[in-house]
């Protein structure tokens, strides 16, 4: 049997007759092969599927982020496929996407490398990358968290606390960084404490800063709200007025903080625009647009007024 | 070339030397031909990756029930995929996924049954299905809504209404149905607005009800609480102050709408168990293990104490 026969009859085309064609397909299916899933779309090669890595659905923050790429990625005839576990890590380089966005730890530097020379393009939310097929759209990190803390200093608390979030992340790092700088450059002294960005975790921090406040003033710089919403919780569970003993301030801005009572400062940005932008430059990079390599979503403190 | 060289080819048995092996794979990947993606994975035809399907990743909702899946599924060592868009239906037919979980309109009866007959696994969080590949998890919705009437009667308002979700959904039908026949029996009159499940809805509904409202004691029932956060919302926005005038119950019992005040009591339920159960019943159906075939979460109203 030739190839072009082979060729012919997956085809579907009419110089192979029906029997050997069906021979062929049982074989092809026994040895368990099938077309390419890539093969079989109209635009040649393309899926019109894109990727999506991030590494947890918890909180918020993913939802309105997700929604935005949903939303442009629509507009722009594309689907979407959400990925959180290592296994499927494997289907960009299978063409299963046309691309991806990737906003997770657990995508580790070496498989982001292995995959940009295998040609995938590829839109990083979460570090910086320099490759020809990547871009990069990220947080101003270092600004907002400035702001963030030269407001708390603003405030003339006693003590001043950090709830940092999970060690290792590119949006941590970045806000504890400046964070650090900011509270150093102004003279103030200030601790650190362990949190993950869960609500749980800002709960936990509530408790040992409140302990230990006693009765001074104390100023606490929250990487992000859900923690923040944490420590705000605890104070109800035990009755504790914040005002005006415990300042508070976040990151994110989340909507669902904005009926807190005294009211959050957090660090702001437009969530839904950094998804629809992250959406917009993958297609352009798939498409062979024109864009900026490095983006920066822009940053600022708001008063949810 | 015969069948078997091809396979051994293929296979990377040691039966083929690597020029006609690498011969054969060329013409393999020109033809657009790979190994089916199941047939990779070491246990037999799995991939041990579960399709999950779903309309909107919009509001907090999903973000709960997503983690929920997520976490049982990992225990059990399989991965998710969250799917959005049309086009990654035909993945489930391809055998991409070992199952999938449903919770989405725009996955029609059709295809659902096309899906299932086959032979492919599926939990359906969002209608009823019979079908032996088919379970479903669904929530007491009848239970939960009379209750949320039920308790709106007892405080005696004067106007009442029902804040609708998107018609032709399983949950807003059997709530909507629900509350219409609670409050005929209690022989109270109300409207039913249209909502979509945004809080944007819910701010739209609340800006027709504060108007119509004049000095009338009015009872609102938002089919969930997006709308009703919209609801307070608007009351924030124009200063209007919602008790004692104003009394809402919604659904959901989101996480975020535990700091508003007054306090907005929810039809509740356990959304992360919800989400760990119907990763759970699919694994069992998966592997052939006996669970129930049709499931029911339970719902009480809550007072977020």
């Amino acid at each position: 049997m030739s190839i072009s026969t082979v060729s012919y009859a997956l085809n579907g085309s009419a110089k192979v007759s029906e029997p050997t064609r069906t021979r062929i397909k049982e074989i092809a299916d026994r040895l368990g092969y099938a077309p390419k899933l890539a093969a079989r779309t109209l635009k040649g090669n393309k899926t019109n599927i894109i990727g999506v890595y991030i590494s947890s659905f918890q909180g918020e923050f993913y939802g309105e982020l997700l929604d935005g790429m949903q939303h442009r990625l629509e507009l722009l005839g594309y689907d979407m496929m959400v990925n959180s576990g290592n296994r499927t890590q494997k289907f960009l380089s299978e063409k299963l996407f046309d691309g991806a966005i990737i906003l997770d730890n657990k995508f580790q530097d070496d498989d982001l490398n292995k995959v940009l020379t295998q040609g995938n393009k590829v839109v990083v939310l979460d570090r910086e990358v320099s490759h020809e097929n990547a871009r990069t759209v990220l947080l101003d990190n270092a600004s907002g968290s400035k702001e963030a803390v030269e407001y708390l200093v603003s405030q003339h608390q006693e003590n001043y606390y950090i709830i940092s979030g999970p060690r290792g992340n590119y949006d941590v790092e970045t806000r504890l960084q400046a964070a650090i700088e900011t509270f150093e450059k102004s003279g103030k002294s200030f601790k650190i404490l362990e949190g993950d960005f869960t609500e749980q975790s800002g709960y936990e921090a509530a408790e040992k800063i409140i302990a230990e406040a006693k009765d001074k003033t104390v100023g606490v710089y929250s990487l992000n709200d859900d923690e923040a919403i944490g420590f705000y919780r605890y104070a109800r569970r035990h009755h504790i007025l914040l005002e005006p003993q415990f300042k508070i301030v976040g990151f994110d801005n989340n909507h669902s903080a904005d009926f807190l009572y005294p009211i959050l400062p957090s660090i702001s940005y437009r969530k839904h625009l950094w998804g629809e932008q992250a959406a917009e430059t993958l297609i352009d990079l798939i498409e062979s647009k024109p864009s900026a390599k490095n983006q920066t979503i822009k940053t600022a403190l708001s008063f949810r007024k």
